[in-house]
């Protein structure tokens, strides 16, 4: 907070630099009202003070869980289609699937914002995305900064970054060191690219010069246009996931959020030393955007696995013997592979 | 945490489309060396998973405080001077600064650095100040996102954000209800223009066009060159300021961090209602650097005092049976006005 930009003298000498301060403060109301509709009884002050305070609530031995991320050039997508609605659900899923990995519950998320010239409507746009997404998971968005800064991004352009700070008992993180060889691994089903694999996907299909004109033709096995497709918001897998993680404490061994460096890297960095995983090709459905990415832009395999989620968004291992209640508890899990020792250099292969 | 930026293949199309994921890889080695450097006893994880846990300090009634910044077109004066170990010095200062207007202590950083091209050296340099910065005042940098996203940033363009989380026992909030008409109002010097007014130094300036040929200049009254100057970090009132409040509480009622805005609109965020602060000008110097931008720019004294801290970081307020303790506290704090009903519309004005 506490930026240039949020100062509220129009008419100045500072407008002729580039930056509006009209602007920035009619966009700052508008960022509170859709803000204050996430508040939560822990929230100790409205948006507007130099910071956000955030009663801790009552946990035996709390540990914070904290995560920073972008949407990458995903947002290249929603500036050329002039929709800015779905980057900061986009945003705000990622950060809560990645503090989730821990076991931990969303609290507060900060956002910071900056365009090349700020546009009250577009800003507001965006964080009704991330107000209705952090409502979603109960997590209140207390802070954020908005930047007017001319000279470093084009004036249609804008990047969004955000924070995410959520809360786990300790004992209650989970011990991925209980991960052991034979595990089954079970793939929870993304909605498409999710926040990875963008710059790969804009030059395929060539959208820094086609921009809008290719994002808006139809594709028949995506059932409507390339840029509805790729706008499509990173999944959340927190609400489905949660009611498992407190009821049967233990039952889930590991999460692997499948990001950049699809179940390759991802899987990697929750198995413990000497274990890999072992996944079966076929086993669960690679959707059609998939396809028609790796068709188009010739992109083999290996290559596909590594930048994009191919299909599983959230990886989960358990023991073989919660296999059956786990299905049963997420109908939509699909047992895709399963824990092995590492046999070679790699410790994730995908047979 | 887990952008695609953070994949660790090269050679690929990706690297076609802009990425370099090598780079990305040399550079989350070198942040994360780095990074361990600030490591605390509550920080459990290292970097590198999916979310950086910290384990709560115990305290009776904890209160979080957070704050989320960006440094503004300031990055483009270290742009264009290819000197990148200062901004990150004034994020952390400045996120410090924001959440210890409540009495907040840091607990842990995250950072954001998004580029149009990734060189893990320029990463890498900017990672230092951040770490060093959040040393000096016992913060853990546990966290961050870098990402590479051509087309959005020009090759040699960088921004970079900070989001800090810092705890406060809920008692100890500095309790701004309990500022009165009559209280002094003391101000303590800044380092130069701190993360403000840029845009405005930019084009006054012309510093677009002309780039690092008008920042070598060197200027008598500044005793150095242009660019020094500008570059001179946000000042940390933390390590100054901290042991007064643990060990006079109550002393200090009210802190504010003199940002965007300057002291008219900074000063009122802290007032209660009704009250507002008188301020004598000439009561402290004003350093050289605003002279020079005041007169070259042909900027009204009105504008200048909305845009920029004209010499002042940092303003306290305390009670007159404090003034004295307080100065002998803080000998480089000056005397500078004092708190007042609010006569007309204006709650803070300048005489």
């Amino acid at each position: 907070m506490g930026s240039e930009e949020r100062g509220t003298q129009a008419g100045s000498r500072y407008a002729e630099a580039g930056v509006d301060i009209d602007a920035a403060t009619r966009a700052r109301n508008l960022i509170k009202a859709k803000a204050r509709t996430t508040f939560r009884p822990e929230v100790l002050t409205e948006i507007g003070a130099f910071a956000g305070l955030f009663k801790v609530p009552s946990c035996t031995d709390p540990v914070l869980v904290s995560s920073v991320d972008g949407v990458g050039t995903k947002l290249k997508i929603a500036i050329a289609m002039d929709r800015h609605d779905t980057v900061g659900v986009d945003l705000v899923n990622h950060c809560v699937n990645d503090i989730f990995t821990c076991g931990a519950d969303p609290l507060f998320f900060l956002d910071y914002i900056a365009a090349g010239k700020l546009v009250p409507e577009k800003v507001e746009s965006v964080v009704a995305g991330l107000a209705a997404a952090c409502r979603d998971v109960g997590c209140a968005l207390i802070g954020g900064e908005t930047a007017e800064m001319p000279g470093m991004y084009s004036e249609n352009d804008y990047d969004l970054a955000g924070f995410i700070v959520g809360i786990v008992e300790r004992k209650r993180i989970l011990d991925t060191d209980s991960i052991e060889e034979g595990d089954p691994v079970l793939g929870l089903p993304s909605s498409g690219l999710h926040t990875n694999g963008y710059s790969l996907v804009r030059r395929i299909f060539d959208l820094e010069r086609k921009g809008r004109r290719a994002l808006e033709k139809s594709y028949p096995e995506l059932g409507r246009t390339l840029g509805e497709e790729l706008l499509e918001p990173h999944r959340c897998y927190y609400t489905r996931l949660r009611p498992i993680i407190h009821e049967q404490p233990g039952a889930i061994k590991g999460l692997a959020h499948i990001t950049g460096g699809g179940i390759l890297e991802n899987v990697g960095r929750i198995l413990p030393d000497g274990l890999g995983a072992s996944f079966r090709s076929g086993s669960w459905p690679v959707p059609p955007v998939f396809e028609l990415i790796r068709d188009r832009g010739k992109v083999s395999p290996g290559e596909m696995y590594r930048v994009f989620n191919m299909g599983i968004g959230m990886v989960l291992v358990c023991s073989p013997a919660q296999l059956e209640s786990m299905k049963a508890a997420l109908p939509e899990a699909i047992l895709v592979g399963e824990v092995t020792r590492i046999r070679g250099g790699k410790p994730v292969v995908i047979s």
